[in-house]
């Protein structure tokens, strides 16, 4: 039976993500996926644009299409009288061409006929039967969009690496491309380790606690664009957490919960140690301290604490940035809301702190108890970041929440 | 042949907004999800706890489980010694009790033995064989979780409409639930209309434009909780927009994308007031000016202009806050940025305008051409809302960008 062994020398915070970060290999892999489900994605080739947007002289107002030096001189008190010799509805191709003083009636979107060469405004003219009057002069080339002039075939429109949001999805559409290149999303690998575990729907035996972790987990996993691949629950088992381990090593990255601290069924350690290299152990972060990092035949590890809270804000300080460069995403940009803390709190010196808050009105509450508490977790809004060199924040000073 | 129709009268944005959401309806509907599945999903239940959380008195380090009373006095020259009589894991049921002057071994999670009340942490101890050496006198209850300290029984852990993020659902799994109770999704009937629009894959006709609306709105639809069902075209005829607004009364929101402008075949306004009651026709709004509201048996209906940036700049300002209400979401809150604008530009007066802008470092870029441009689209990171009552905004003032 071996002894517990305390956590002896801890890594700064900053230290431990530049390991991890260094360790984590960006998925270079690439999938095809229509444009409906290209939103939130991240695109590994550039957009070409295999046509001209307009590919044709299009009217980009409704009114009448017209040469432009029929109209100079026209005046609301002169108008110009222009005769009506047709129309263009927007997907219709015109039948005739626009002679001198003659126009066409064009609508917002319409091909814009041979021999007109500008476009009055339907609001600057009248018309009566077949006779329209022009109330102001128009410049040659006035509301009309050339052939190309918005999207010129064979250039680049997209760059490699872009995030998709609704307006690119839209641009992309634009060119008729029905599927785009994106980087595959990363899996992965979450190993819930703990005897003590149960399933939701279990029924709760004395001493046994519902898992809470791969939840929590993967719902922060799936909102970094990545999937989450949930393995079934691990006892505290050299053996067992070997097997899984072997299995994880398919996917991009392994997440091991629990067992990372220093008890003596804390197997992580030297399951890892046997069959990988271990980067650190113990983090200088409060709560989450008993984090470990590792790498097993090339692929990052982390063991994180089982404590939800601890887990959780793990999930929040070290995970999501790991997740975020796996998938290519840019860094999270967390919604920031100015707060004066409701209550003074002491820091642990030498620890970065991850003291989750809630917010009413203006006034930030810490709701942080202890690492083992859910309610920590139910009532926060998000967190606030107190660095290490800091030993107190008095009521009243002004905070940075980060909203979850 | 009717006659091209100019809008009269514009509505302000405000104004526009305040009617738009006195006729959204939020859902009431509710269904049961997985908490896999809960994510960002607002639940319309209080959840309720069905346990006490811990149920059973928990050690919350490792270390040993004492009585207090034993470990009065202690100190690093003079240890008390304690005879370990037992251990505890996590999950396991204690096999004795812990007698005065003996003590248990006992792992962070593990339920501690009757007879002990506290726990001295593993740090503050030596252990040679079967004595333990305490080097610091404990209180009672020292790093013990009572049973129900965390949750009580009964007590009520989230509200009703509480959004749902990781920590939330980590509480609720906490619980033992497998399954909760949300707001059903609201679906969003999307209704393309043009003779001109055709879809991505096929052919590109003289005259012809691909549809690019319905996928932008889609991906706007489904990242603020709504699901986007995309009717088939419609071509610009009374008849067939009658139809398809009768089966889209079947959904919660109903849009219709183009055709709500003046030209002859801007069938949208003639059909809405035949079925419905026109709530307005024209947003002082630049762009995305030509948007209607109307009401059609008591659901709302958006009439948005064809002109892709228009549409999208509409989506944003004025879909946005709606599919929201819609959904019980909470405002979005945009992500914020402040930068100095690059160049000179000139406002319409009198409407309110959405600016399509992309960052170059601290460098505010507009890129917004005109409203049937897709570039501007393409290479815009965020807006900048601009009041209806400015005519200029200088190079290099400061502006405040939301990203998409």
């Amino acid at each position: 039976m071996k002894d517990l062994k305390p956590l002896k020398t801890l890594i700064s915070f900053n230290d431990a993500m530049k390991i991890l970060l260094s360790h984590a290999k960006n998925v270079q892999d690439v999938e095809l996926v229509s444009i409906e489900e290209a939103n939130g994605r991240v695109l590994s080739e550039e957009v070409m644009a295999p046509i001209d947007v307009p590919h044709f002289d299009r009217s980009a107002m409704d009114g009448y299409a017209v040469k432009a030096e029929d109209t100079f001189g026209a005046s609301l008190h002169n108008p110009v009288t222009l005769e009506l010799s047709g129309s263009v509805f927007p997907g219709e191709i015109p039948d005739a061409i626009v002679e001198k003083g003659k126009c066409f009636k064009v609508s917002t979107g319409a091909m814009i006929p041979e021999g007109a060469d500008s476009v009055v405004i339907l609001e600057e003219t009248e018309t009566v039967e077949k006779k329209v009057f022009v109330y102001k002069p128009v410049f040659p080339g006035a509301n009309i969009t050339k052939k190309g002039a918005d999207i010129k075939k064979g250039t680049k429109i997209i760059s490699k690496g872009c995030y998709l949001t609704p307006s690119k999805i839209g641009a992309i559409a634009s060119l008729g491309l029905k599927k785009i290149k994106v980087f595959r999303k990363p899996k992965i690998a979450l190993i819930p380790t703990g005897n003590e575990i149960i399933l939701p729907g279990e029924n709760l035996q004395m001493g046994k606690v519902y898992n809470i972790n791969t939840f929590a987990l993967s719902a922060l996993i799936k909102e970094n664009g990545c999937i989450p691949i949930v393995f079934p629950l691990c006892p505290d088992e050299n053996n067992e957490l070997r097997k899984r381990l072997k299995e994880a090593l398919n996917y991009d990255l392994i997440v091991i919960i629990g067992g990372s601290s220093v008890g003596e069924r804390d197997i992580v350690m030297d399951v890892l140690m046997e069959i990988g290299e271990i980067l650190f152990h113990g983090i200088a972060v409060k709560p989450g301290k008993p984090t470990l990092g590792a790498v097993v035949e090339e692929k990052l590890v982390i063991g994180m604490p089982g404590h939800p809270t601890s887990c959780l804000s793990n999930g929040y300080m070290i995970l999501l940035p790991i997740l975020r460069k796996i998938a290519n995403l840019p860094p999270k940009n967390f919604q920031i809301v100015k707060g004066k803390l409701s209550k003074r709190i002491s820091v642990t010196l030498g620890r970065m702190q991850f003291l989750s808050v809630k917010l009413n009105g203006e006034e930030v509450i810490p709701v942080f108890k202890e690492s083992g508490t859910i309610t920590s977790m139910a009532e926060a809004d998000g967190y606030i970041e107190i660095p290490g060199n800091k030993e107190l924040i008095e009521r009243g000073e002004e905070v940075e929440v980060k909203i979850f």
